[in-house]
Protein backbone atom coordinates (compact mmCIF):
# COMPACT_ATOMS: atom_id res chain seq x y z
CA UNK A 1 0.00 0.00 0.00
CA UNK A 2 1.79 3.31 -1.25
CA UNK A 3 0.19 5.90 0.09
CA UNK A 4 0.50 9.49 -2.35
CA UNK A 5 1.38 11.58 0.86
CA UNK A 6 4.81 10.92 2.81
CA UNK A 7 3.15 13.36 5.88
CA UNK A 8 0.43 10.78 5.66
CA UNK A 9 2.54 7.70 5.54
CA UNK A 10 4.96 8.64 8.47
CA UNK A 11 1.68 9.39 10.76
CA UNK A 12 0.20 6.09 9.75
CA UNK A 13 3.59 4.48 10.82
CA UNK A 14 3.11 6.45 14.05
CA UNK A 15 -0.28 5.45 14.96
CA UNK A 16 0.69 1.73 13.83
CA UNK A 17 2.96 1.51 16.31
CA UNK A 18 0.04 1.71 19.07
CA UNK A 19 -0.71 -1.84 21.02
CA UNK A 20 -3.49 -3.53 19.09
CA UNK A 21 -3.27 -1.13 15.77
CA UNK A 22 -2.53 -2.40 12.15
CA UNK A 23 -1.59 -0.73 9.55
CA UNK A 24 -4.87 -0.75 8.34
CA UNK A 25 -6.85 0.61 11.26
CA UNK A 26 -3.57 3.28 11.50
CA UNK A 27 -4.64 4.31 8.01
CA UNK A 28 -8.24 4.82 8.47
CA UNK A 29 -7.59 6.75 11.99
CA UNK A 30 -4.83 8.99 10.30
CA UNK A 31 -7.56 9.73 6.95
CA UNK A 32 -10.09 10.58 10.20
CA UNK A 33 -7.65 13.11 11.74
CA UNK A 34 -7.75 14.70 8.38
CA UNK A 35 -11.11 15.24 7.97
CA UNK A 36 -10.73 16.80 11.57
CA UNK A 37 -10.39 20.28 12.12
CA UNK A 38 -6.61 20.95 12.67
CA UNK A 39 -6.19 22.45 16.17
CA UNK A 40 -8.56 19.10 17.54
CA UNK A 41 -5.56 17.04 15.59
CA UNK A 42 -2.85 19.43 17.07
CA UNK A 43 -4.43 19.48 21.04
CA UNK A 44 -4.63 15.49 20.26
CA UNK A 45 -0.92 15.55 18.98
CA UNK A 46 -0.18 18.20 22.24
CA UNK A 47 -1.43 15.66 24.64
CA UNK A 48 0.24 12.41 23.34
CA UNK A 49 3.38 14.79 23.39
CA UNK A 50 3.13 15.67 26.86
CA UNK A 51 2.79 11.64 28.02
CA UNK A 52 6.84 12.23 27.18
CA UNK A 53 7.38 15.43 28.38
CA UNK A 54 4.85 16.60 31.35
CA UNK A 55 4.64 12.68 33.07
CA UNK A 56 5.17 12.11 36.70
CA UNK A 57 5.20 9.55 38.99
CA UNK A 58 4.33 9.87 42.91
CA UNK A 59 7.60 9.60 44.73
CA UNK A 60 5.80 7.25 47.25
CA UNK A 61 3.48 4.54 45.71
CA UNK A 62 5.70 5.20 41.80
CA UNK A 63 1.99 5.15 40.54
CA UNK A 64 1.33 8.14 37.36
CA UNK A 65 0.71 11.79 39.20
CA UNK A 66 0.38 15.36 38.50
CA UNK A 67 2.14 16.26 41.78
CA UNK A 68 5.20 15.16 43.91
CA UNK A 69 2.32 12.65 45.59
CA UNK A 70 -0.69 11.46 43.42
CA UNK A 71 -4.14 11.50 44.74
CA UNK A 72 -4.21 8.56 46.25
CA UNK A 73 -1.31 9.21 49.00
CA UNK A 74 -2.08 12.31 49.51
CA UNK A 75 -5.59 11.65 50.47
CA UNK A 76 -6.07 11.50 54.21
CA UNK A 77 -9.33 9.49 53.49
CA UNK A 78 -7.33 6.60 52.83
CA UNK A 79 -6.55 3.70 55.22
CA UNK A 80 -2.57 4.48 55.43
CA UNK A 81 -1.68 1.29 57.42
CA UNK A 82 -2.11 -0.85 54.50
CA UNK A 83 -0.32 -1.24 51.36
CA UNK A 84 -1.34 -2.71 48.21
CA UNK A 85 1.32 -4.28 46.07
CA UNK A 86 0.43 -4.29 42.28
CA UNK A 87 2.73 -4.52 39.07
CA UNK A 88 1.26 -1.77 37.45
CA UNK A 89 -0.62 1.74 37.05
CA UNK A 90 -3.84 0.08 35.25
CA UNK A 91 -3.80 -2.23 38.31
CA UNK A 92 -3.97 0.73 40.18
CA UNK A 93 -7.22 1.24 38.50
CA UNK A 94 -8.17 -2.18 38.50
CA UNK A 95 -8.04 -2.53 42.34
CA UNK A 96 -9.79 1.23 42.62
CA UNK A 97 -12.58 -0.25 40.39
CA UNK A 98 -13.88 -2.77 42.48
CA UNK A 99 -14.21 -0.26 45.59
CA UNK A 100 -13.16 -2.81 47.89
CA UNK A 101 -9.58 -1.08 49.01
CA UNK A 102 -9.65 2.28 50.84
CA UNK A 103 -5.94 1.51 51.91
CA UNK A 104 -2.04 3.02 49.71
CA UNK A 105 -0.78 1.06 46.94
CA UNK A 106 2.80 0.42 45.88
CA UNK A 107 3.45 -0.21 42.07
CA UNK A 108 5.93 -2.45 41.40
CA UNK A 109 6.78 -1.49 37.69
CA UNK A 110 6.72 -5.15 36.86
CA UNK A 111 7.35 -8.60 38.07
CA UNK A 112 10.51 -10.76 38.15
CA UNK A 113 10.59 -12.61 35.18
CA UNK A 114 14.69 -13.93 34.35
CA UNK A 115 13.12 -14.98 30.51
CA UNK A 116 11.90 -11.01 30.11
CA UNK A 117 15.57 -10.22 31.68
CA UNK A 118 13.63 -7.80 34.60
CA UNK A 119 15.38 -8.81 37.78
CA UNK A 120 14.87 -7.42 41.27
CA UNK A 121 16.80 -4.47 40.60
CA UNK A 122 14.32 -3.02 37.40
CA UNK A 123 11.39 -3.18 40.23
CA UNK A 124 10.37 -0.67 42.71
CA UNK A 125 11.39 -3.05 45.59
CA UNK A 126 13.57 -1.31 47.62
CA UNK A 127 11.24 1.17 48.11
CA UNK A 128 8.74 -0.86 49.41
CA UNK A 129 10.94 -2.45 52.00
CA UNK A 130 12.19 1.15 53.21
CA UNK A 131 8.18 2.47 53.47
CA UNK A 132 7.46 -0.83 55.65
CA UNK A 133 10.71 -0.39 57.32
CA UNK A 134 10.78 3.35 58.00
CA UNK A 135 6.75 3.03 58.48
CA UNK A 136 6.09 5.66 55.57
CA UNK A 137 3.81 7.58 55.49
CA UNK A 138 2.33 5.54 58.32
CA UNK A 139 3.37 2.41 60.14
CA UNK A 140 2.50 -0.12 57.96
CA UNK A 141 0.25 -3.30 59.24
CA UNK A 142 -0.32 -5.25 56.26
CA UNK A 143 0.57 -5.32 53.08
CA UNK A 144 -1.27 -7.07 50.12
CA UNK A 145 0.29 -8.76 47.05
CA UNK A 146 -2.26 -8.33 43.88
CA UNK A 147 0.37 -9.17 41.42
CA UNK A 148 -0.87 -11.74 38.41
CA UNK A 149 -1.43 -15.00 38.91
CA UNK A 150 1.19 -15.97 37.05
CA UNK A 151 4.46 -17.77 37.24
CA UNK A 152 6.11 -14.67 37.27
CA UNK A 153 3.71 -12.77 39.69
CA UNK A 154 3.88 -16.54 42.08
CA UNK A 155 7.83 -15.82 42.28
CA UNK A 156 7.55 -12.05 42.89
CA UNK A 157 4.94 -13.01 45.85
CA UNK A 158 7.36 -15.41 47.25
CA UNK A 159 10.29 -13.41 47.49
CA UNK A 160 8.72 -10.60 48.53
CA UNK A 161 7.20 -12.20 51.35
CA UNK A 162 10.48 -13.59 52.27
CA UNK A 163 11.60 -9.55 52.40
CA UNK A 164 8.57 -8.39 54.21
CA UNK A 165 8.27 -10.89 57.10
CA UNK A 166 11.34 -10.18 58.72
CA UNK A 167 9.96 -6.67 59.13
CA UNK A 168 6.74 -7.82 61.45
CA UNK A 169 4.68 -7.13 58.87
CA UNK A 170 1.05 -9.36 57.95
CA UNK A 171 1.42 -10.52 54.51
CA UNK A 172 -0.92 -11.35 52.02
CA UNK A 173 -2.08 -12.35 48.90
CA UNK A 174 -4.96 -11.78 46.62
CA UNK A 175 -7.48 -15.24 46.62
CA UNK A 176 -7.86 -17.39 43.75
CA UNK A 177 -10.17 -18.83 42.67
CA UNK A 178 -13.35 -19.72 40.15
CA UNK A 179 -14.85 -16.25 38.92
CA UNK A 180 -17.78 -15.17 40.03
CA UNK A 181 -20.96 -16.51 37.73
CA UNK A 182 -18.21 -19.31 35.70
CA UNK A 183 -19.70 -22.81 35.90
CA UNK A 184 -17.03 -25.26 37.33
CA UNK A 185 -16.31 -26.88 33.93
CA UNK A 186 -15.30 -23.96 32.45
CA UNK A 187 -12.80 -23.33 35.19
CA UNK A 188 -9.37 -24.86 33.58
CA UNK A 189 -8.11 -27.43 36.30
CA UNK A 190 -5.47 -25.43 37.93
CA UNK A 191 -7.57 -22.66 39.36
CA UNK A 192 -10.35 -25.50 40.66
CA UNK A 193 -7.63 -26.95 42.42
CA UNK A 194 -6.44 -23.77 43.81
CA UNK A 195 -10.05 -22.70 44.54
CA UNK A 196 -10.83 -25.92 46.71
CA UNK A 197 -7.29 -25.84 48.73
CA UNK A 198 -7.91 -22.21 49.69
CA UNK A 199 -11.57 -22.60 50.44
CA UNK A 200 -13.04 -20.72 53.14
CA UNK A 201 -15.10 -21.72 55.96
CA UNK A 202 -19.14 -20.80 54.56
CA UNK A 203 -20.51 -17.83 56.75
CA UNK B 1 -12.16 5.48 36.10
CA UNK B 2 -10.32 7.98 37.69
CA UNK B 3 -6.65 8.29 36.30
CA UNK B 4 -4.60 9.86 38.84
CA UNK B 5 -3.15 12.01 36.31
CA UNK B 6 -4.70 15.09 34.53
CA UNK B 7 -1.80 14.48 31.72
CA UNK B 8 -2.57 10.74 31.32
CA UNK B 9 -6.44 11.50 31.08
CA UNK B 10 -6.18 14.30 28.80
CA UNK B 11 -4.08 11.52 26.66
CA UNK B 12 -6.41 9.26 26.86
CA UNK B 13 -9.24 11.44 26.06
CA UNK B 14 -7.19 12.07 22.90
CA UNK B 15 -7.01 8.74 21.85
CA UNK B 16 -10.42 7.97 22.77
CA UNK B 17 -11.51 10.41 20.35
CA UNK B 18 -9.65 8.15 17.16
CA UNK B 19 -12.42 5.72 15.27
CA UNK B 20 -13.16 2.29 16.84
CA UNK B 21 -11.28 3.25 20.32
CA UNK B 22 -12.91 3.45 23.14
CA UNK B 23 -12.18 4.38 26.73
CA UNK B 24 -10.40 1.42 27.74
CA UNK B 25 -7.98 1.13 24.53
CA UNK B 26 -7.46 4.31 24.96
CA UNK B 27 -5.55 3.86 28.39
CA UNK B 28 -4.20 0.86 26.90
CA UNK B 29 -2.27 2.87 24.32
CA UNK B 30 -1.30 5.83 26.74
CA UNK B 31 0.03 3.38 29.53
CA UNK B 32 1.94 1.89 26.52
CA UNK B 33 3.38 5.44 25.23
CA UNK B 34 4.41 5.71 29.31
CA UNK B 35 6.36 2.76 28.83
CA UNK B 36 8.12 3.53 25.50
CA UNK B 37 11.13 6.08 24.88
CA UNK B 38 9.74 9.31 25.47
CA UNK B 39 11.74 11.35 22.24
CA UNK B 40 9.74 8.27 20.14
CA UNK B 41 6.92 9.20 22.22
CA UNK B 42 7.45 12.92 20.99
CA UNK B 43 8.01 11.87 17.14
CA UNK B 44 4.51 10.14 17.31
CA UNK B 45 3.07 13.20 18.14
CA UNK B 46 4.59 15.12 16.23
CA UNK B 47 3.56 13.15 12.95
CA UNK B 48 0.19 13.36 14.29
CA UNK B 49 0.16 16.86 14.36
CA UNK B 50 1.60 17.55 10.80
CA UNK B 51 -1.56 15.49 9.72
CA UNK B 52 -3.41 18.99 10.51
CA UNK B 53 -0.54 21.51 9.43
CA UNK B 54 1.55 19.83 6.14
CA UNK B 55 -0.99 17.64 5.22
CA UNK B 56 -1.56 18.81 1.21
CA UNK B 57 -4.10 17.96 -1.56
CA UNK B 58 -2.87 17.12 -5.40
CA UNK B 59 -4.44 20.61 -6.86
CA UNK B 60 -5.96 17.58 -9.71
CA UNK B 61 -7.68 15.02 -8.18
CA UNK B 62 -7.85 16.22 -4.84
CA UNK B 63 -5.80 13.08 -3.19
CA UNK B 64 -3.88 13.58 -0.35
CA UNK B 65 -0.26 14.70 -1.76
CA UNK B 66 3.19 15.78 -0.79
CA UNK B 67 3.41 18.35 -3.53
CA UNK B 68 0.66 21.11 -5.76
CA UNK B 69 0.29 17.25 -7.64
CA UNK B 70 0.48 13.96 -6.14
CA UNK B 71 2.21 10.81 -7.92
CA UNK B 72 -0.31 9.37 -9.74
CA UNK B 73 -1.32 12.69 -11.58
CA UNK B 74 2.40 13.50 -11.97
CA UNK B 75 3.26 10.17 -12.90
CA UNK B 76 3.85 9.75 -17.15
CA UNK B 77 3.11 5.93 -16.67
CA UNK B 78 -0.72 6.45 -15.96
CA UNK B 79 -3.40 6.44 -18.75
CA UNK B 80 -4.73 10.28 -18.75
CA UNK B 81 -7.53 10.11 -20.65
CA UNK B 82 -9.44 7.88 -18.29
CA UNK B 83 -10.75 9.69 -14.77
CA UNK B 84 -11.90 7.36 -12.25
CA UNK B 85 -14.21 8.96 -9.56
CA UNK B 86 -14.31 7.85 -5.73
CA UNK B 87 -15.61 9.03 -2.55
CA UNK B 88 -12.25 9.57 -0.64
CA UNK B 89 -8.68 9.02 -0.40
CA UNK B 90 -8.83 5.51 1.05
CA UNK B 91 -11.09 4.28 -2.05
CA UNK B 92 -8.43 5.38 -4.34
CA UNK B 93 -6.05 3.19 -2.47
CA UNK B 94 -8.59 0.51 -2.75
CA UNK B 95 -8.40 0.81 -6.03
CA UNK B 96 -4.97 1.07 -6.14
CA UNK B 97 -4.57 -2.14 -4.53
CA UNK B 98 -6.30 -4.10 -7.13
CA UNK B 99 -3.43 -3.19 -9.78
CA UNK B 100 -6.44 -3.31 -12.29
CA UNK B 101 -6.49 0.41 -13.17
CA UNK B 102 -3.71 2.03 -14.91
CA UNK B 103 -5.54 5.73 -15.38
CA UNK B 104 -6.36 8.51 -12.98
CA UNK B 105 -8.52 9.64 -10.26
CA UNK B 106 -10.55 12.06 -8.74
CA UNK B 107 -11.72 12.36 -5.37
CA UNK B 108 -14.90 14.18 -4.47
CA UNK B 109 -14.55 14.22 -0.93
CA UNK B 110 -18.10 12.79 -0.05
CA UNK B 111 -21.49 11.09 -1.66
CA UNK B 112 -24.54 13.47 -2.50
CA UNK B 113 -26.15 13.01 1.04
CA UNK B 114 -29.35 15.39 1.93
CA UNK B 115 -29.62 13.46 5.58
CA UNK B 116 -26.34 14.31 6.26
CA UNK B 117 -26.44 17.40 4.54
CA UNK B 118 -23.95 16.89 1.78
CA UNK B 119 -24.90 18.95 -1.44
CA UNK B 120 -23.26 19.01 -4.72
CA UNK B 121 -21.71 22.06 -3.70
CA UNK B 122 -19.45 20.26 -0.59
CA UNK B 123 -17.98 17.83 -3.58
CA UNK B 124 -15.10 18.28 -6.08
CA UNK B 125 -17.91 18.09 -8.61
CA UNK B 126 -17.42 21.46 -10.30
CA UNK B 127 -13.54 20.42 -11.01
CA UNK B 128 -13.96 17.35 -12.35
CA UNK B 129 -16.78 18.90 -14.85
CA UNK B 130 -13.75 21.40 -15.37
CA UNK B 131 -11.44 18.51 -15.64
CA UNK B 132 -13.45 16.83 -18.50
CA UNK B 133 -14.75 19.76 -20.34
CA UNK B 134 -11.23 21.33 -20.78
CA UNK B 135 -9.07 18.24 -20.88
CA UNK B 136 -6.74 18.73 -17.92
CA UNK B 137 -4.62 17.22 -17.89
CA UNK B 138 -5.62 15.04 -21.28
CA UNK B 139 -8.43 14.67 -23.77
CA UNK B 140 -10.84 12.83 -21.14
CA UNK B 141 -12.65 9.57 -22.95
CA UNK B 142 -13.97 7.88 -20.05
CA UNK B 143 -15.10 8.44 -16.63
CA UNK B 144 -15.50 5.64 -14.33
CA UNK B 145 -17.37 6.04 -11.24
CA UNK B 146 -16.26 3.94 -8.38
CA UNK B 147 -18.60 5.39 -5.84
CA UNK B 148 -20.19 3.35 -3.02
CA UNK B 149 -23.28 0.90 -3.68
CA UNK B 150 -25.50 2.80 -1.39
CA UNK B 151 -28.36 4.63 -2.10
CA UNK B 152 -26.22 8.08 -1.81
CA UNK B 153 -23.72 6.28 -4.07
CA UNK B 154 -26.50 5.56 -6.56
CA UNK B 155 -27.60 9.70 -6.41
CA UNK B 156 -24.45 10.80 -6.86
CA UNK B 157 -23.58 8.56 -9.78
CA UNK B 158 -27.18 9.57 -11.07
CA UNK B 159 -26.18 13.22 -10.86
CA UNK B 160 -22.94 12.87 -12.21
CA UNK B 161 -23.73 10.66 -15.22
CA UNK B 162 -26.50 13.80 -16.14
CA UNK B 163 -23.75 16.40 -16.16
CA UNK B 164 -21.20 14.23 -17.86
CA UNK B 165 -23.31 12.65 -20.48
CA UNK B 166 -23.76 15.97 -22.24
CA UNK B 167 -20.01 16.69 -22.33
CA UNK B 168 -19.51 13.91 -24.81
CA UNK B 169 -17.42 11.52 -22.38
CA UNK B 170 -17.98 7.69 -21.74
CA UNK B 171 -19.28 7.21 -18.48
CA UNK B 172 -19.47 3.85 -16.58
CA UNK B 173 -20.23 2.60 -13.70
CA UNK B 174 -18.53 -0.39 -11.92
CA UNK B 175 -19.94 -3.81 -11.21
CA UNK B 176 -22.38 -4.77 -8.76
CA UNK B 177 -22.82 -8.50 -7.96
CA UNK B 178 -21.85 -11.44 -6.10
CA UNK B 179 -18.47 -11.46 -4.09
CA UNK B 180 -15.87 -13.97 -5.02
CA UNK B 181 -16.17 -16.62 -3.37
CA UNK B 182 -19.48 -16.33 -1.77
CA UNK B 183 -21.94 -18.92 -1.57
CA UNK B 184 -25.34 -17.33 -3.53
CA UNK B 185 -27.70 -18.08 -0.30
CA UNK B 186 -25.22 -15.71 1.72
CA UNK B 187 -25.76 -12.83 -0.94
CA UNK B 188 -28.56 -10.51 -0.12
CA UNK B 189 -31.80 -10.47 -2.54
CA UNK B 190 -30.44 -6.75 -4.18
CA UNK B 191 -27.17 -7.35 -4.74
CA UNK B 192 -28.22 -11.35 -6.30
CA UNK B 193 -30.59 -9.48 -8.36
CA UNK B 194 -28.31 -6.61 -9.60
CA UNK B 195 -26.08 -9.33 -10.59
CA UNK B 196 -28.41 -10.87 -12.63
CA UNK B 197 -30.09 -7.74 -14.07
CA UNK B 198 -26.09 -7.08 -15.07
CA UNK B 199 -25.22 -10.59 -16.57
CA UNK B 200 -22.76 -10.09 -18.71
CA UNK B 201 -21.79 -12.99 -22.08
CA UNK B 202 -19.50 -16.05 -21.07
CA UNK B 203 -16.42 -15.66 -23.20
Amino acid sequence: MDLPSTTLAQAVEALASLPGVGRRTALRMALHLLKEPPDEVARMAESIHRLATDIHYCSLCHCVSDGDLCPICSSPKRVQNTICVVENVKDVMAVENTQQYRGLYHVLGGVISPIEGVGIRDLNIGTLLNRVQQGIPAPVEEVILALPTTMEGDTTNYYLNKQLKPLGVKVSVIACGVPLGDNLEYADEITLGRSIVNRIPFV
